[in-house]
């Protein structure tokens, strides 16, 4: 790929004086548009050594507002990030629909340093690439296209180069404290990071090589290749609203035998027998939390089932059990313009907890695929993909140390029925009844065969699904209370 | 104020059962009409070791709808919050309006704490006890009540109560590890929370102290103050918004000598000095910025001033002179819902960057008493009260090592007129100018009034306001380039 970055491509001063200002206008003509879109773009600074990326992020600066502009420099890590998953900083720095950020250092940072020092293995490795290819595949398609720019340097310019910055004692700041030190990889390095944009150079995200040794030539290639980049994602924001206006799909039916309907909902406890395993669950779970806690693990518990099936029940019996400093209970409401403003999953991801803590998530992402299926709020295309990116998003929450366990919580339509009843003559249980329930149980079967596929797409090895026979109250808190002790237990 | 909770308090079980439901029942419909109103409530817990401070929360959890509380356990520095100013970790994490906050911990535990081991002096206690005042009177009045809970133990009943927790292994982690090296200090502790307390019981956030050794009592007087404190708050609303139906105050009328007036608008530069001037104060600059971030300082640019007065021009020149790795530019647009649903500092606070950074505003807080003013976006004691919290704000920014540049870019009123001319003529300018522009300039006496006032009221030695004779762009670049310079040099 570097290969065509070395044959000395060069702009006179001239040539570069006449164009500029056409592109600089074009460039804050585009960036209004952007501002009206819901876009909200990522533009990728990489390359070599004293190639000229802060450069590069000035002269954005300076052609484009700003103001619309949030740059990132993404290198050291701090706490609060070490106590999350590696792609929590990112995601809590993409930018809103309609500014465009900025990122210097990125995913791809850390990633190829690791390699060239063998830190990480090629599998490791390849397993990161595909990640970043699901990354940016989903950041595309939610409205952030990902614009990348590797700034490439000969191995004789950077040579060149450093030595230049180094002895000019105005502009030595510019260079990384490790750059004699990389220097010396510079062939490690090469490979390493052709390989890294070669395999996620694809259709909707691709690596713009861009030769760095002239300044005139490098500003003006990236700032056309910006504007080019930038039109084309409105163009394609245009054609995805016209193919929006398409039919709405029938809603789904539920196969007639399936993992819900499988269940015997006619399990039950006995008050006695309830109370004893309730009291003793409660115990571990307790001390358990308490561990993990320690241990600088953490947990995160789901609970999703049709409304009235004893969620909030359940939840008040498992955290009953721990310390009320250690969990949070998170209700998901319909979601803040910041947060329509962002690809689905970011309010999840912003709110994650650090390390050491157990969120409990009284309904949760998994809305994508139940309630934004059925009420159309996601189109096809886009619940459809969510199952992807849910395991992807869960598997990353489990390699930071997540335990995840997620319920659901099985009643029968007949249950709900009464239950309905049962709150609205229940004063106080009455603010707990709205519209929308009756709403929904009239989707009863379409929201079942949603939850069918949930099921069998989305539960895996490190997060399964538990399915909780929850017409007998205490059956379903005792069920919860001790598969979250076993989880405690079998997983630390 | 301890020893009327020291009396015996006690309520008996059967009491407590029959009165709890009802108290119950009114707290989730006093909950219900908070997540309906612009209220945003906090609730600090704190007192004794032992005193049932988790027990407390786990109860506001039980009664109340989990999914509208949101609990804080505020010990523990993070390095983000160490490198911010210390309220920002409060201010992070206040509830939106309609939630309610649990604090566990607050501003007022390492305080006590810290005066207790005497390592802060009388004179440093006092200041911090009055900037406690300002900053819950500012959340009252910002729709955030403050309601302050001290469960209070004998020294005999804590000692009793400690030896309790210690030997009961399901009960031990309740414990703050260090507990009975507080039990020590229990007289100091007493006699500094005590002071703590009655200097910070003031009308709009009193404390409420509780006998807590007996559970029950605990319970129902936390649950039953918390349910009055709501109401009355509600109550407060509607009087406040039956108030805002006043009349709107007239506009302000300048002086008609004034610090803007006196400014001698002819000052100009030839383009020859300027070069050289421009160039000299930019290096300079550039190399302060990175010794400003070695030594983990930061910077901050406040730009004000008329529509066109070259607040961009002037920034684009000062920012040149930095890394882009070091600064952020950020423009206000309007509040986001969430920021809306929040004081109105709370979208500086959060935003503020890490220590070592940059961070220039292309307008700022100061909207609060210009435009919000003129426009009665903001009620009279709503942006009279601004100048006090802002000068409150921009010396928690100085004391953690900000320093603190205010530029007033004044142009004279036929200035600005010539510029909106040239920008609806040049194609590549035509979108700075909106309808707005030339409302605004419809307004120019009262926003020059607004912004005199502004000027003599939060003019600080800790953040001076700079003014700018801007009519001629070169000159008003070089001094807003070489004061920061003079800025980074003096105070380093």
């Amino acid at each position: 790929m570097f290969e065509a970055a070395e044959v000395g491509n060069k702009l006179d001063k001239t040539t570069y004086k006449r164009k500029a200002p056409g592109v600089r206008a074009a460039l804050l003509a585009v960036q209004r548009r952007i501002a009206a879109s819901p876009l909200a773009p990522v533009i990728v600074i990489g390359g070599a050594e004293g190639a000229g990326k802060s450069e590069t992020m000035a002269l954005l600066h300076e052609w484009m507002d700003a103001r619309g502009l949030e740059t990132n420099v993404l290198f050291d890590l701090t706490d609060e990030e070490r106590e999350r998953p590696e792609y929590w900083r990112f995601w809590r720095v993409l930018p809103p629909k309609g500014k465009i950020g900025i990122f210097f250092g990125s995913w791809y940072s850390g990633l190829i340093v690791d390699r060239v020092y063998e830190r990480i293995d090629e599998n490791a490795f390849q397993r990161e690439l595909s990640r970043i290819r699901g990354f940016e595949r989903m950041l595309t398609l939610e409205g952030v296209p990902v614009l990348k720019y590797w700034l490439h340097l000969s191995k004789a310019d950077e040579k060149k180069r450093i030595k230049q910055l180094a002895s000019n004692p105005r502009a030595r700041w510019r260079l990384h404290r490790s750059a004699w030190k990389f220097f010396k990889r510079y062939d490690d390095f090469r490979s390493v990071s052709e390989r890294a944009l070669r395999e996620t150079s694809l259709g909707y995200a691709p690596w713009t090589v861009v030769e760095a040794a002239d300044t005139e030539y490098r500003n003006l290639t990236v700032a056309t290749s910006v504007l080019e980049a930038l039109e084309d994602a409105l163009a394609e924001v245009e054609t995805r609203a016209a193919k929006r206006a398409g039919p709405k799909p029938p809603l789904p039916k539920p196969a007639r035998v399936n993992v819900i309907r499988r269940l015997d909902l006619s399990r039950s406890l006995t008050t006695k027998v309830y109370d004893s395993r309730l009291e003793a669950a409660e115990a571990d779970v307790g001390r358990l939390s308490q561990k993990l806690a320690k241990a600088g693990r953490s947990l995160i518990v789901v609970f999703e089932g049709p409304d009235a099936g004893g969620k909030g029940g359940a939840i008040r019996r498992l955290t009953g059990a721990m310390s009320p400093y250690l969990y949070r209970v998170t209700g998901i409401a319909a979601p803040t313009d910041e947060e329509r403003a962002h690809p689905y999953l970011w309010r999840f991801w912003r709110a994650l907890p650090r390390r050491g803590r157990v969120t409990v998530y009284d309904r949760s992402w998994y809305g994508r695929v139940l309630v934004e299926r059925i009420e159309g709020f996601a189109r096809p295309d886009e619940w459809r993909r969510a199952y992807a990116e849910i395991n992807e998003f869960e598997e990353q929450l489990a390699e930071s140390g997540n335990i995840i366990v997620k319920f659901w919580l099985a009643i029968s339509a007949d249950e709900q029925l009464r239950r309905f009843k049962d709150r609205q003559t229940t004063p106080y249980k009455q603010y707990k009844i709205t519209e929308d329930d009756w709403r929904n149980r009239a989707k009863w079967d379409a929201y079942e065969a949603a939850a069918c596929d949930m099921i069998e797409r989305t539960s895996t090895e490190y997060a399964p699904w538990v399915l909780v026979e929850a017409n007998d109250k205490r059956w379903a808190r005792v069920k919860v209370v001790e598969t979250v002790r076993d989880h405690l237990r079998d997983r630390r």
